[in-house]
């Protein structure tokens, strides 16, 4: 007998931007039979979405666009869930399983749990796939292949809520790793949301002749500050604190090499750089995430 | 009658690593008939060099490296200059043209002009090519095609050998822009060594949790950290107050994020986000330096 769980039937997808639509292309190829609902707010986005085959219905009101799925993922940017969550609440199948796709996990699993009729039935995902591009156009079947997909279950989440919605992930080309919506958030701040931070103040400090000279290097380390600025200013707000704590560390470390430069201590900075140095190139050797 | 500057017949190699190889490769191809000469210490690194044909002769001892040559490149770690340059000095024509490839220029200007016999005939010179590899087996014959070249003349500079020296780049590809050394200092500050360190301390921070969370954004953010921690000390040491007075302008732009956070500021985080990604998105429009 085959334990996995049913793949979904019905899909609604909240947000048909470049990973909503990219969940509805990869989806279809996954998933045989499987019908995709879209909702938007834009009438366009909503055309260009259902003209790619990212969607097979699309509805300008969530209520109307989650009635009768078995699978509800929330694309929307993280700052429209307060508002989100209570229009489709009761819209909801009552055994309908419930995820996003936030780069924030705090903020959301506590309004999905005060706000959703069984908060059982909702675990947090973060699909760690993407690109500084945004919208439908940009979508593709194969964003998730070989990527990680962060799940935030609770005590609240029940295990088999847990599973279906991992297998949906999985069956898009993704591996899991479980976390709890603290330790998402705190690691998350380190290595994406202050990277982001940082990328965009090294931008803003240039002169314009300094931009003229700048090489890969510069290129490559800012590559992310072309990302979308309200997704990035909402994930910014919810995880202020972690980002204010990642950015104390940053100073701790630049003040520690300033310091090494008024010695002139030039062994302990090329210590410091090859520990760098090494602890970057290990990432090289892995399989991208 | 062309007035272009006479190629050079006899060119120095002084280190033969990933630039100097690749200038070894390149003049090959670009220059007829004209012999190269390398010099390194460490005599594997001679023999790779000859072996890949970046260089005909090769040569342990500086001063035997320069003798007969009409362009002296110097190409080791810019560390080394103050020693390299006295051991050289005795032994040059007296109308050699001497450049160097170093990613500061404030301090081997300074050593050129008070340590070679005719310091008119030296002009500062930084080919911005080359990657985080290291070593003559990276190098390649087209790493300078369509970069940027920067020159840094002094009122010392004699207007001829600037001419030449930039004939020179420019037949291996790049194009050419003239700054001050002291410009240059402050310039790739803040668009090259202070990136650099913040890439470093970026990956400092991380916790091996974190870290086996990193995406695309964090691998290509820090990039650059994964270069040469010796050279890398020695940019950082030569040019510690540009790199401090950029430290201090990235510490005022992230605490400025930092307050917008406290205050919740929405409207002013998204305006300063959408800024920098205009700036950058600008970035990627531009031929590669």
């Amino acid at each position: 007998m085959d334990n996995r769980p049913n793949p979904p039937r019905k899909i609604t997808i909240l947000g048909v931007g470049l990973l909503g639509g990219s969940i509805g292309l990869a989806a279809r190829r996954a998933i045989s039979a499987c019908k995709i609902i879209g909702y938007g707010h834009r009438r366009e986005t909503l055309d260009a979405a259902l003209k790619k085959g990212a969607i097979d219905e699309a509805f300008d009101q969530p209520e109307n666009a989650v009635a009768g799925s078995d699978l509800v993922i929330l694309c929307t940017p993280v700052g429209i869930f307060g508002k989100l969550i209570p229009q489709i609440a009761p819209a909801l199948l009552p055994d309908a399983l419930v995820t996003d796709v936030g780069s924030t996990k705090r903020s959301v699993v506590d309004l999905a749990q005060k706000l959703l009729p069984n908060p059982a039935r909702f675990v947090g995902s973060h699909p760690m796939a993407g690109s500084e591009k945004r919208g439908v156009e940009f979508a593709r079947a194969d964003l998730f292949q070989n990527h990680l997909c962060l799940t935030t279950p609770t005590p609240q989440t029940a295990p088999a809520v847990l599973e279906a919605v991992e297998s949906f992930w999985r069956s898009l080309g993704m591996k899991i790793t479980r976390l709890t919506p603290q330790e998402h958030d705190r690691l998350l701040a380190d290595v994406s949301h202050l990277p982001h931070a940082v990328a965009a103040a090294l931008v803003a400090i240039q002169s314009e002749p300094g931009l003229a000279l700048a090489g890969k290097g510069f290129l490559d380390a800012t590559r992310i500050a072309a990302g979308d600025a309200a997704l990035w200013r909402d994930i910014f707000l919810e995880n202020h604190d972690n980002l204010r704590t990642g950015a104390l560390a940053l100073r701790d470390q630049l003040d520690h090499l300033l310091k090494l430069l008024d010695a002139k201590d030039g062994q302990t900075i090329k210590d410091w750089l090859e520990a760098a140095a090494a602890r970057r190139k290990l990432m090289e050797k892995r399989p991208p995430t």
